[in-house]
């Protein structure tokens, strides 16, 4: 069997419609792995389970597709395939996450199940693609990412953007007429802030609820995916894992560090 | 009240030692807010806690110290004390998280409940610093830390590193007088490879544990916080919340995107 093999999770849970409809697309260019989260895994980031085991469930088995489910994190689904049931075996020609349902554009990139899963994918040195819709629907309408989005990963299956490559792409839910393009862009400075919604459970206990909305801090800056997605783009931004402020770090180096040697 | 105010979590739980020596340690410096996990929460990076509601108790109060436990993860600490608890009040002017009882070196960063909540932290453009020691042990030897993590952590608080900041302090397991300093560097690169091991619940089905090691893609590099630790020096590494990776963009942007306007 010389047909690419195609690796596939996400952080909505193996029956979400988005994963499904990454299956479909990529179908055709290679045989597909999915080990996929049992459950819905949104907001779980770069998480992985700790202290408890992890299990694991054959779903789908056919010539073309093969799916596994994870009790565990979008994580532990990239390291039980990559460190267990591929282990000493030939590794995946490409690893994708996706394709999930709301965005993961600006610093959603740290909080995301999705894309915890593509960069931990992309330290197995193979071309890595997280891809995300901007709708939280579970039965949202995917149908105009292929024709835009599927150049572009076989473009980083074929090593073009080099290796490693993790690459966060966000689109805008449109019809497909509408979409104006793609835009290769940086991650929007911002952050979350939270309405903790107050309740009061049957035994007079309070609770919160999270609920929270974007603040954009350069909402005039034209270079971000924040930008792009506002203006019918579809945004993609590669993502790194070296976390260093460099610019920072020449300042701190400055110090006076009384405790050198 | 003109006192500073200092707020601490960490992913240990609030009943970790390290979370009481960090209290001890910061206690003359200020009034102290603690609000940290119920039970420990590490690996759990920069998760929030989206499907389930959250639950706050206040466990201790007193002029200088007042400690609330959060059901959530470390992120969700931070969330809901500086948009909850201290929503439109004045904000702590100082932020910390740990002491960790482990490394969040290197890659680590990434999967750390403990570096989470610090860069969440940074969000609320206060001066940040999460600290860990490289012991597991729930009865660690934290006593080595203040004489050497304070004055930066004061100089942090004066300003002197600029806002944001978010600084990555790790502490070599050493006796005092074994610590040669304090290093400045960079996140070294490198990925954790599982050995997952295998084992059967009394119903007969299989499950993993995960139990990893740290591959060190680069161990001749002399600039690196693993390079520190090894040689028994403090490493601090400045995180940004940036993960852009500008030289990928600056290639990507030269591709012929068939799909633009």
């Amino acid at each position: 069997m010389d047909r690419p093999l195609i690796f596939i999770t996400n952080d909505d849970g193996y029956q979400a419609k988005g994963l499904r409809c990454l299956i479909d697309m990529m179908r055709p260019l290679g045989r597909i792995l999915v080990v996929a989260p049992e459950v819905g895994q949104s907001g779980k980031s770069h998480a992985i389970t700790m202290s408890q085991p992890i299990y694991m469930r054959l779903v789908e088995e056919d010539d073309d597709v093969t799916i596994y489910t994870c009790s565990g994190t979008p994580v532990d689904c990239v390291k039980v395939t990559f460190d267990y049931l591929l282990k000493d075996q030939r590794l995946p020609d490409l690893a994708l996450s996706g394709i999930n349902h709301g965005a993961n554009s600006g610093v959603n990139v740290l909080y995301s199940g999705t894309m915890g899963a593509a960069m931990e994918e992309s330290f197995y040195n193979i071309p890595t693609v997280g891809v995300s819709l901007l709708s939280h629907d579970e039965d949202a309408d995917f149908s105009s990412i292929p024709s835009f989005v599927l150049p572009i990963i076989e473009r980083v299956m074929r090593g073009e953007a080099g290796i490693p490559v993790c690459l966060n792409i966000n689109v805008p839910d449109l019809p497909h007429g509408q979409i104006r393009g793609v835009k290769f862009c940086r991650q929007t400075r911002g952050f979350w802030r939270e309405d903790f919604e107050k309740r009061q459970d049957p035994r007079g206990r309070d609770y919160y609820w999270l609920s929270g909305y974007f603040v954009n801090t350069e909402p005039d800056a034209v270079d971000t995916d924040e930008w792009a997605l506002k203006n019918d783009y579809i945004a993609v931004v590669p993502v790194q894992v070296d976390q260093t402020n460099y610019t920072q770090l020449r300042q701190l180096q400055a110090w006076n560090t009384q405790c050198s040697e």
